[in-house]
């Protein structure tokens, strides 16, 4: 039997399987779930999915795709067949996978019972007569209730009562002060919510159905205000030139109006129909999507203009949603420890739990929460954007031709790149793979000097590079290297987040061996190995049972928030019962920051799995 | 001694006094007292006063008078001495009345203390550290207070306070629920409010320094939504075309812009630090003002959208004053009774006294209060727009050239205009005074018709018509007559009033005695000579000491709230407790109108005073 292997991206996932299978049920054998509601037919276009080559396919049909999605690669995964090695991107619009997170989100969110932010009441009025002359306003509160509606729903009352015939429905939002109006419409109707994730990099958001909890569509996609920089520095930097804010504020708001077009034609419903939105997003990501200056987040001593906002309508920031929707903000907690980090509290139950946990959620900051229903108390380190990619000589981020995986035998490197690509650079996991391969070596010593005398070791501008892909060996642009300070720069990273960590623990008195449980969010721990990560110092050295990924918490916590009114209160007392720890102001952080910039750290004694590894490694 | 006769508008106060007296001098001989900061001068410009000729005039200087002030009429009175007889008009920035009705407003108003619903709280803060690292909003609100701010207050915070190196001034609105922030400036600020009645015709407006109460300038025009009818109910019907209801909104709110840019510039006060506005309109003006549909208040059974908002900000109606200032309109009680005449009561006082006290608002509509601190009940009666004027063959409104008197001496008329200009037409005051004259002379019957033949009385189209003024004594524009049919418009107009008012009567089982006080408002009651419209049956033959003039009560109400949030809660609270009682449906206005559709009455034992001066005048 003639096999051809499949690589389903972005989750990196490989699979074997026989010529000729569809991919559909290639990804199926992968467990990856593809959405299929015609069964195989070729009609519905749910399993649309990106080939990276169509002569790897035998496609046997096109269904209702356009043109232009056959152009850019898009085929109907039902209807393909694989005849050759092929690498396949499955748009999260296509995936079961969202209904499977949800599963395993709705076992979590148990703990928060269904009482939804948005609900429609709906009623027959009596006709105004001469001697029954209410307003129509007042007519309508008497049956439905609600406190002083927005002047825009006052200007739909008279239209909408009477093209219904005196059947009306309101859509009311309700923050736990009771409800208020913010659409009415003739006859009856039905009520959206938006939970929205903002992330420096990539913004996601579900369009859910209020009345029963269901999540209809999830969409992501790159944050425009990418082009104004790739951190929150170079954005908060951005935002302080002429017209910077607003453009920053466009941007984001951009992104979002493009996915909710996506979600609203994806489910069938009418945007005017979304009449609220919960955000969950780090303070400047908050601070520039509600068009409020971040400036001096960025400087000592790093001042948000707001934790909590009230909710504001939608028409204030231009989402494109009924006008008077209300958008609130999770609240956040300190200049980097935002809104997503309660969320992610949330969603892990850290805040509910007898248990000490610990969340971490590392990206340009390293966020970290450790507490128990007893404590909360958070902090952020700078790790620089090291584990993205950025501020590394051939760094980049986790797309295809990225090295994931490193293996160095006897000095010479091999390489893994995701989507089985021509190698093009180095992407976060593979660098914390790329670090400890080179200290399993020997090629590094455990301050991250090069030691010895290697062939593809040489001098550089700046010290010495190891070369990892030399550019006659497949890679896309010139040697692929690794220099002295791109090592420097990675152990600072780690060290940031493990002295934030350790800090965290030592201001409780508490060792890592307390850790019951860590939990890694957002997408960096999509593709981490937490062996890796152990082994330069990065995490800590505790069972690896204990490490939990739960995925995107920022957007879940957010879908929490939108379905349960405890939920949304639980958020503000964990941002209320939140202590953060600035680790600039006088605490021990700087001295464990200098233990932590060794590999795995001067004090071996805290990494005893990796010392064992280490002497049977030799 | 050579005399000048000086003629005062739009007061149609006329004195005499020496040639060469100062116009300011004039004035306050005929008790109209102008404003005049520099003791005649000639260098404070406020007493800026319109006149009719220049010739008149002996000008000693212009002061810093603009080339289009001048060569518009204006001139200093203090500069101006009289040489001829001549007109002038007052206008009210120039008027110590404002500040004479404001006297007495404060006698008036003095039930309601002073506590104003903007104030400024300032504070002098400590700025952040690493710390003391509480968001910039969360160290404002623990210093000053305030719930939620709107999100274009966070948005001014983190440069007001860096720009005022942290001593930081808060502008706040409490409507009775506790403040809420509307505007943060930098160092120190001040507040201001504005009071505003939107009449049909005519707008007007008052600066107020919320600190102090002081009115800094009271300005008025015309309504531009005029060009799209005189009425309400041709506003109503223009409202329901393409478009028409955002052109009417464009039309009052630019109305009230231009008025906002005067009396900010004549007070020196910026725009935005106007953080509040309390409006009283009638019930349509409420709505076009606020955007929203009017068109069921004209449609049996006249049904309004809303009687009362939560406040709204100034930006969602474009009111270019701060944009999160909050608008606050008046609450109205039905279709024809609005947020005027509860303004009207709150400023009259009828729900505090013992007395039994009418309120009496006659224009396009007649609107009515009866009550006393045990009830209040109200009721519209559609007199048509004749007292306005309009509908009368040479009807005209009160401006210069009307017809304001009329005396018949043997069928011959004499007539007086106001400023003393050749007759035009005839206004809403020269028409009651000629339907009386008319009664009186025997040239009238008690049903409205012509008796007898008179030189003055000649076939028209629609039966006859009496010339008033024949195009040969000095009539702008032909004959002025009055016809039969204007003089049953008439009838019917005053009819409707004083049905209205025996209709509230009766339902009370009241008589017309058992009333202690009559309010006459609005412009109307301006040129109202009591006696005349007693004698036609438009107003009760009671004591002529029972009735009061209060002048523009709507504006006088919004400035009471505006000062003092005990007028606020009782505006609430008349609105709530008056009874409206809506005279289409099944009552007794009917009979009662046709009853009151003779001159003055078919009971003559209503109007003890007009038989006796009839059975004087035989």
């Amino acid at each position: 039997m003639e096999l051809c292997t499949v690589t389903i991206m972005p989750d990196g996932i490989r699979t074997q399987v026989a010529k000729e299978t569809s991919l559909f049920d290639a990804c199926a054998q992968a467990g990856v779930e593809i959405k299929g509601a015609c069964g195989g037919g070729g009609v519905c276009n749910q399993c649309l999915v990106k080939a990276s080559s169509r002569e790897a396919l035998k496609i046997e049909g096109t269904g209702s795709l356009r043109p232009e999605q056959i152009e850019n690669g898009y085929v109907l995964a039902c209807k393909s067949r694989v005849i050759d090695d092929v690498v396949v991107e499955i748009p999260s619009s296509s995936r079961v996978l969202d209904h499977r997170v949800l599963m395993e989100d709705e076992g979590r969110l148990e703990a928060y019972p269904f009482a939804p932010l948005l609900a429609v009441s709906e009623c027959q009025l009596t006709p105004p007569s001469l001697l029954d002359n209410a307003t129509d306003w007042d007519r309508v509160k008497a049956q439905l209730g609600g406190g002083d509606p927005p002047l825009g729903v006052i200007r739909q009352l008279p239209m909408a009562l009477r093209e219904g015939d005196w059947l009306v429905s309101l859509a009311a939002v309700d923050w736990g002060s009771g409800p208020k109006a913010v659409r009415v419409a003739p006859g009856s109707t039905k009520t959206y919510g938006l939970a929205v994730d903002i992330g420096t990099t990539t913004v996601a958001l579900s369009l859910i159905d209020m009345a029963t909890g269901e999540i209809l569509a999830t969409r992501g996609s790159y944050n425009r205000q990418g082009r104004y920089g790739d951190d929150v520095i170079s954005r908060i930097i951005h935002s302080s030139q002429p017209g910077g804010l607003e453009e920053l504020q466009r941007a984001v708001v951009g992104t979002i109006n493009a996915l909710i077009g996506e979600v609203a034609d994806a489910a069938g419903v009418s945007r005017e129909w979304i009449d609220g939105v919960v955000v969950a997003a780090n303070t400047t990501m908050s601070h520039l999507f509600a068009g409020v200056d971040p400036s001096y987040i960025r400087l000592e001593p790093y001042i948000p203009a707001f934790s909590k906002l009230g909710p504001f309508a939608a028409k204030e920031v231009g989402l494109m949603v009924n006008p008077n929707a209300e958008i609130y903000l999770l609240p956040s907690v300190a200049s980097y420890v935002g809104g997503d980090v309660v969320a992610g509290v949330l969603v892990s139950r850290l805040h509910q739990g007898d248990e000490l946990s610990l969340f971490v959620d590392i990206g340009t900051n390293g966020e970290m929460v450790l507490g128990s229903r007893d404590f909360l108390v958070a902090c952020a380190c700078s790790a620089g954007p090291a584990f993205e990619g950025s501020g590394i000589t051939c760094g980049m981020r986790a797309m295809e031709g990225a090295i994931e995986k490193v293996a160095i035998l006897g000095g010479e490197p091999q390489v893994q790149t995701i989507g089985g690509r021509p190698p093009v650079g180095l992407c976060g996991s593979g660098l914390i793979d790329c670090l400890a391969k080179l200290q399993d070596g020997g090629i590094i010593d455990r301050t991250g000097q090069f030691v010895g005398d290697w062939e593809r070791l040489r001098p550089s501008a700046e010290g010495r590079e190891f070369v990892l892909v030399r550019a006659g060996e497949g890679a896309c642009h010139g040697d692929i290297v690794i220099t002295e300070g791109d090592i420097k720069n990675l152990i600072r990273a780690k060290g940031a987040v493990y002295a934030g960590m350790r800090t965290l623990l030592k201001a409780l008195e508490l060792d890592v061996d307390a850790i019951d449980r860590v939990i890694i969010a957002g997408g960096f721990g999509q593709y981490l190995n937490v062996e890796d990560a152990i082994k330069i110092g990065l995490l800590p050295d505790i069972p690896r049972s204990k490490y939990e990924f739960l995925g995107n918490t920022s957007l879940k916590g957010a879908r929490a928030v939108l379905l349960s009114r405890e939920a949304l209160a639980e958020a503000d007392q964990v941002a209320a019962s939140l202590t953060y720890m600035e680790l600039s102001a006088g605490n021990t952080f700087m001295d464990e920051f200098i233990s932590a910039c060794f590999l795995p750290h001067t004090d071996l004694s805290l990494f005893p799995s990796v010392i064992g590894k280490e002497v049977l490694a030799r």
